[in-house]
């Protein structure tokens, strides 16, 4: 009789944008395997728990993910609650198909926790809603992938069409982000916003257009960052921005 | 001196799916404000409140946003915790920025707690990722806008653009949704699912084509429904769906 692995949201950063049924799980677990993003605070709501960081930092993985997906099935062997603790939503580019399939294929019982995606707490944090009446009916979260031929379902495609755009993984490839999005036709002076450590201590915020993205990202520290892209993020970027007076022209 | 008021996000629908945050601040609110479908469960979390229902249910609005706003205004300058629980997250299809415009404008502190979205919730009752190597890397979260002229920021020309898209407030457009998408050059062998009461106890799913999707939505119930399409819906609509040989001969 084997136990259940959860693969659980840990929510953008702050331990109390964790769901109460993620908390619950992770007080009841023997072991988390949990992604480098996950803070100390968060873990600490698992005291019974062994904790092995299987971590992924900014992109990178520094474990494979086939070996993550084999040791969560060697630990609901032994283990009543094994939890996998991604950072924000586990669905939303937190790599949870490869998991499920491994748990699926051993007969290992599993369940999915969702959580608050990253930018959902950047908007709530910035006050900005991504849609919006009038001007934002659709928003799109992607991943770029430099140098991919264009095509219907490219990403500069999918984050032009769409009125909201939230790159994940994005900020820093920002140079590029900005030279293939401006080559398919983007305005460079959309308004975007650059959010970092959402809604952490050490949360940041720059805005500005689009032309002026790579410079936006030189001044981030080095926590994972949101790049935003928009009308709606217009305001902001003219509150805050590094140069209101570029977009009051385009306004 | 006034209060604050909190626009908080009381995620899909189970009560343990809210935030510790959201939890919290239901426990020291003076008032509630909720749309009609916050569930009692969610409302008993707040045993002090006020519970006053300004709810929209299905997209349709029963109060007035502006008077919403006025109540939210006058609600601070009398209780000190004033919260205004929303189903979802606030900032996606929540209609905050009319609210959040209205206390700026009244100089009342707000702040803005962000929650699990359907559509998240959704991927993780399915055990579904809406991202997926080598399938899907962008994600549109729309709502369809019936009869709009096509245009480069037209809601059928972004869901067309993403890999896998997440339609709100659509299964009662299931038939118009259905035709423009398919008048686009959407493939009328999308897979589609409709999840529907996602994570209460009622919830379930159906799942099949784009061809279909109206005869999907005729056997929902009358609770919420969310529209998924896209590739990463194939697997379960072969499981589940109501012709697995038209999606085993497009496969």
């Amino acid at each position: 009789m084997s136990g259940t692995v959860y693969l659980v949201g840990a929510g953008p950063g702050a331990v109390d944008l964790l769901t109460l049924r993620a908390a619950r799980l992770l007080g009841e677990a023997d072991i988390v395997f949990h992604d480098a993003l996950v803070d100390a605070e968060t873990l600490a709501l698992a005291p019974r728990a062994e904790k092995i960081a299987v971590g992924k930092r900014c992109g990178k993985h520094s474990t494979a993910q086939r070996f993550i997906s084999k040791r969560l099935v060697d630990a609901a062997k032994k283990h009543r609650v094994v939890v996998r603790l991604k950072g924000g939503d586990p669905m939303l580019f937190g790599r949870a198909q490869e998991e499920i399939a491994a748990l699926g294929a051993a007969g290992i019982r599993y369940e999915v926790v969702p959580g608050v995606t990253a930018a959902l707490a950047a908007a709530a944090e910035l006050s900005v809603s991504l849609t919006r009446r009038g001007l934002s009916r659709s928003v799109v979260f992607a991943t770029p992938r430099i140098g991919e031929r264009e095509s219907l379902s490219s990403w500069v495609n999918a984050v032009r069409s769409a009125d909201t755009a939230a790159l994940y993984m994005a900020a820093g490839d920002a140079e590029a982000v900005k030279r293939e999005l401006i080559a398919a036709g983007v305005s460079p002076e959309t308004p975007v916003a650059l959010a970092e450590n959402v809604s952490l201590p050490g949360a940041r915020v720059e805005a500005g257009v689009l032309d002026e993205l790579p410079e936006l990202a030189q001044r981030r520290g080095g926590g994972p960052a949101l790049v935003l892209l928009g009308e709606v993020w217009r305001e902001l970027a003219q509150k805050i921005g590094v140069s209101p007076e570029l977009l009051a022209q385009t306004a």
